[in-house]
């Protein structure tokens, strides 16, 4: 697999793999059937840092990379990640991680956040603690979960500094 | 005083309150010196439903209400508020965030967080407290305020539903 910086090239495999992954209604806020468009938009917009990774030629997923805040709060990042779900259980994910904190670390950034993990999405929660992320937050029922109904989101954090 | 949906008509007063507000460095993300611009269209945007509260015809503060996220998150609203510190200690800010809780109730919302809600802002923490909202979150070091250095944001949540 191998991790690359992404392009407009991408944008088809991003629209087609954010397509597949906000289906569930599990993990992201994106209603199901959210126009692809608006996610390329999400993860190729102006000022997005954004990263594809490959198996065998083949885009599997992406991440990018933001300031969390503006101004006096943008020190501390923000990042979201997708990967296919027909790839994963492989190590994409764990592998965008890493190389997420590394470019983050790169750009100056002192610590990551993430507003929003689904509290049921146990997957994500487990890589992200692994990735040395704690739960700083938890936002009750803040989630509407497709077939679970209402469920909590974290709010996760990491220092990326000594 | 007296609260009323904000108009074109308010964006100079918008923009003034929004510049005096940010120059502390001490309660906002925002830049001190960001444009008023900037302010005026945090306010006043599209999709963006926002108020002012007046005092003997002048407008001293405003806040707007939003979605805290898209889609499956949407049901939790979020809030900003701004009161003009020439104004402030007299009750705008606590007269603003009951009229906000009414309103999102009434726009259907179940929830609402604030994101960012700076700590050494006591009066600000403990105005949100006395109107229901727990601290859900703590961000640590993540505004960097102008004269203390790095201090811990916190994120607070209530729910507008029994």
């Amino acid at each position: 697999m191998t991790i690359r910086p992404a392009t407009a090239a991408d944008a088809d495999a991003i629209g087609r793999i954010f397509t597949k992954v906000i289906a569930g209604g599990d993990t992201f806020s994106f209603t199901p059937g959210t126009p692809p468009g608006v996610g390329i938009a999400y993860f190729l917009g102006d000022d997005i840092m954004s990263w594809v990774i490959e198996d065998e030629g083949q885009v599997i997923g992406m991440y990018k990379l933001i300031p969390n805040r503006i101004g006096l709060g943008a020190h501390v990042a923000n990042a979201s990640f997708m990967v296919d779900p027909d790839a994963q259980g492989q190590g994409a994910g764990r592998a965008l991680g890493e190389h997420c904190l590394d470019e983050a670390r790169r750009a100056g950034y002192e610590a990551m956040q993430f507003n929003f993990v689904v509290s049921t999405n146990t997957a994500g929660v487990e890589l992200w603690k692994k990735l040395g992320f704690e739960i700083v937050g938890t936002l009750p029922g803040a989630f509407r979960h497709a077939t679970l109904g209402k469920v909590d989101a974290y709010v996760m954090f990491r220092s990326l500094v000594p």
